[in-house]
């Protein structure tokens, strides 16, 4: 199970990982209505906190384990850390990615030195495609969330978030994070339990596709009705994890959801104040920071900027106004 | 006179100031045959580097100095910096900005407290109007680069690079600056010769506006033609500094020049690979990385992103591929 002890852990081997800055601005704050400070992780290495949990997981392995090789399935951000950090350990990495990712994700994973095999969603049945290659070469799969170390990965994130937030002279927020499968939600309640307990984590998902708020409220993993159909690619998950469920019902506020257009609104904001580029997926928890303000108390909110590999066509269209 | 005993104490007393992260990117890497650590000051609070001297300057003042308030013309990126480091100070300020300005950089003055005085470039006697304020009110003049504590808090990039390129493992490179008047380019340069000898300071223009890599091969000041016609308004200046370029002289290596082009295409490759949002003023040391890759040395480059302030539609050109 992952603790405390665990994300520290994780931190102290995380050598090849960027302490990614905590971003504020005025004119963002007079939007905002109260201070908004964003953990900017699209600049993090293979631009999203991704990189975080994949390194845990592939430096907690053994040399002959590494040697083997790596697997993982994802669309996008979890097949490009998983590719970046198995590279970093000169570790063969194997990922599974439907035919229909964002190409910008998938030459990324490239990119990276991966051997990325597409798979046609309607067709092909991914799980045991993964599981043959597995048992052939003697790969280890690295799961995108529900993995102790992942989640301790993710969690390194809210050790800097803790140290970055009292340097700002904030210890008591809300701290809005992008959530898919929760990994990165849990890590960081985890971390902030131990080292700034005035910090909530409060999940934010695309409307239509907030399973995590909906299971938070019901005391219940629920799943979401389909996987596609947002522009929020990048957090788009059957269901919460096994693991990070348990973790967010002990220590997560009620959850958030924003649409497509406050999600592209928030892409705008953080380009026009913050000049950093983030892709929809990994700017709900802002967008929820500028149109949910009635659900947050206090003069200050975090949030997690968790990634920005954007396709071209959708960042036009959010900061144009328009369709590319 | 501007030493490093005087950036070191800038950055002392500058604690408004953001140290800003130096980012790499395998993909960048690979575009550009070599390592580029790019120090990312657009990601300073006021989106660009001007906010450092500005600090500097004005945390240098009096307190009787600063109550009477400060005086600045800037055209965009200065009149932002002194604006928001004013306000922070408590301190009244008067910025004269030409009317044809970029709106964005109009708008973000104003939105730091600023009091905004525009004037007609054909029309209007910009100093004779400064002049009168100044004396009627008793406002210090905070200039863009001619000032010895504004070249001092620009010379706290110099401190920083040193130790992130030291903790990147490079110690033996040129580090190319966006130039205008040399404030920031004199001001790293001070700091790196004092801190990271190996690193060589190289200022980078727009063609045709070359006065600093003319004067440096001169040996004296030069003038350009004009201080208009390039979409690098950040970096027009009409000759180097009296203060700034003995400083270049002593310190730099030969200047490098690149076209807008060339200057749009670096803004469309750190929004991809960095993440991370820079007008093309800002990105003039990333396009030479990559366009003059001929004219440096060895095996790793470090550039200077030294603002983000830029126009929409200009943004849109530059990773669109063509007009908005």
């Amino acid at each position: 199970m992952t603790d405390i002890a665990a994300i520290r852990a994780a931190a102290a081997r995380a050598w090849g990982i960027r302490v990614t800055p905590l971003l504020e601005s005025p004119g963002l704050n007079r939007r905002a209505g109260r201070r908004v400070l964003v953990k900017a992780e699209c600049l993090q290495v293979t631009g999203s906190f991704k990189a975080r949990g994949a390194w845990a997981a592939i430096s907690g392995l053994s040399e002959a384990d590494r040697r083997r090789g790596i697997l993982a399935y994802s669309s996008g951000n979890h097949a490009q850390g998983v590719a970046w950090a198995a590279a970093a350990h000169h570790a063969p990495a194997v990922i599974i990615m439907p035919s229909d990712a964002p190409s910008v994700k998938i030459e990324g994973t490239r990119g990276f030195g991966a051997e990325v095999v597409l798979y046609d969603r309607g067709r092909d049945d991914r799980d045991a495609l993964g599981a043959g290659l597995a048992a052939e070469r003697g790969l280890s799969l690295i799961p995108p969330f529900d993995h102790p170390d992942v989640i301790a990965g993710q969690g390194t994130v809210g050790l800097e978030i803790a140290r970055q937030a009292a340097e700002a002279g904030v210890t008591r927020a809300d701290v809005l994070v992008c959530c898919g499968g929760g990994g990165l939600s849990a890590g960081t309640a985890l971390a902030l339990e131990a080292e700034a307990p005035g910090l909530r984590v409060r999940t934010v998902e695309p409307a239509g596709f907030d399973d995590m708020a909906r299971s938070l409220r019901a005391g219940e993993r629920l799943a979401n009705a389909a996987t596609t159909g947002s522009i929020c690619d990048a957090i788009l998950t059957p269901r919460p994890g096994v693991l990070t469920f348990p973790l967010l019902q002990r220590l997560a506020g009620p959850g958030l959801a924003v649409d497509d257009d406050e999600a592209l609104a928030a892409v705008a904001a953080a380009f026009r104040h913050l000049h950093v580029v983030v892709e929809p997926g990994g700017a709900v928890a802002l967008a929820a920071a500028l149109f949910r303000r009635e659900a947050l108390a206090g003069d200050a909110v975090i949030c997690v900027a968790s990634g920005g590999n954007v396709a071209t066509g959708v960042f036009l269209r959010a900061i144009g106004g328009g369709e590319p």
